[in-house]
């Protein structure tokens, strides 16, 4: 019985500046249901305020509490440890840690820093990290789509820095089940009782089912032929994020 | 019975610019022994011609056939499968590239590309391997150390992209088995007969030990303390390359 839907943004509901197709009609239509509806991202090339902004030029209706992303988790967990991050990030949330010293850092997080990935910027992480000092990631995602284009996503960068200075990274983000389990903690609905919607079969699906939670992979986005046979374990896989609130809405 | 001495030269013979202490004499004194010398180097930042003209400009004899290099032994695997390689290489060895036909790539090649690795770069070699493109890479190298700085190397990179587009590069340096191998049928002695000596722990003595070689650590270069710790199997470990010249001499 589903009483509670998480909804990926980026390849579920727009791509880019491109609204997809039935995406608002099947959101109004689980939001006028019983259902609870939260917004989850690992996307940190924007703001809080200008995600939010985003996704209400197209039409969604999303209040502020409903929006879950790595970059706030990011942001908890450095000031719950006090430490001093570098930050490799990208210019647009560059401002989200304005409040942190970073004079002197001990800790490293990396973000999709894009172009920011440059050699200079990655040596003085991994410089960090082989001297100790712990490796925060949004997430690991492979890679993303943007304007037709395949490109490489901040995963990648953390395995780089993980495998050069023989150390393991902290997620915040997606496939973290503390993620999973910080936004649902927001809602009613127990893992069980809730249903993941996304197009990254390892970070959204995988994710979600080792966190307890039903999934739904979607054909739309980063999506390609195959995905669904790269990971283990029982989950839908739909045409769009339409066909996963009918399915959300028969089982509730 | 030690018949051949295989050295690594960055962190070994020298470190930069910078001749390490001892070095030339151990070598000048081997190579009046019976034991049959190889220069075998994953090094991608200079030409074959510029690491030769380096080591006799440190007063190292080296004949030309004794050098083996990964990027000579890239050449060699693209040319034997008439490949249309994307290099993402340095500046510095982009000549010797220049007889392959770049436009229109269907391989990937990755060497030490250093500010080269850029993200517009990375992504246009992940992008042609999601597509299918075999990825070729000099070696699973985590990291040197050039004028005092630890910087990534180029496994890293290799990671990176793996990770990002789902597939395995093919190695063509150390630590990879043909390399080895290569090296040693250019001398008359069999694996167990020959000694490798390298201050990368994975790349030359785990990747000796792999090839049936044994394997010497020497204490200089890119050696952290503890690094004889980070792979199994028995190997020796010792303060320089005059050291591990002496066992060599020894063991003949």
């Amino acid at each position: 019985m589903a009483k509670a839907l998480l909804l990926d943004l980026s390849g579920v509901l727009y791509d880019g500046d491109v609204l997809l197709p039935g995406a608002l009609e099947a959101v109004r239509r689980v939001q006028g249901s019983d259902l609870e509806v939260r917004f989850i991202t690992n996307t940190s090339q924007k703001t809080r305020v200008d995600l939010l902004a985003h996704l209400r030029g197209f039409g969604f209706s999303v209040e502020e509490p409903q929006l879950f992303t790595a970059v706030d988790a990011a942001r908890q967990w450095l000031q719950q440890r006090d430490l001093r991050p570098f930050c490799l990030v990208h210019e647009n949330i560059r401002g989200e840690f304005d409040d942190f010293e970073q004079d002197d850092p001990n800790a490293v997080l990396i973000a999709d820093a894009a172009d920011g990935f440059s050699y200079a910027n990655l040596n003085r992480a991994f410089q960090l990290c082989l001297e100790g000092a712990p490796l925060l990631g949004v997430g690991y995602n492979r890679y993303f789509k943007s304007g037709g284009e395949v490109l490489m996503d901040v995963g990648a960068f953390i395995v780089a820095v993980e495998f050069a200075a023989g150390i393991k990274a902290t997620i915040v983000g997606k496939p973290s089940p503390e993620f999973f389990h910080q936004v649902l903690a927001s809602t009613s609905a127990s893992a069980e009782h809730a249903l993941m919607v996304g197009d990254d079969v390892f970070g959204d699906v995988e994710g979600a089912l080792n966190a307890g939670l039903p999934a739904c992979l979607v054909r739309t986005g980063k999506y390609r032929p195959g995905d669904e046979a790269r990971i283990d374990g029982d989950f839908a896989l739909v045409d769009s994020v339409a066909e996963a609130v009918e399915l959300a809405l028969a089982a509730a």
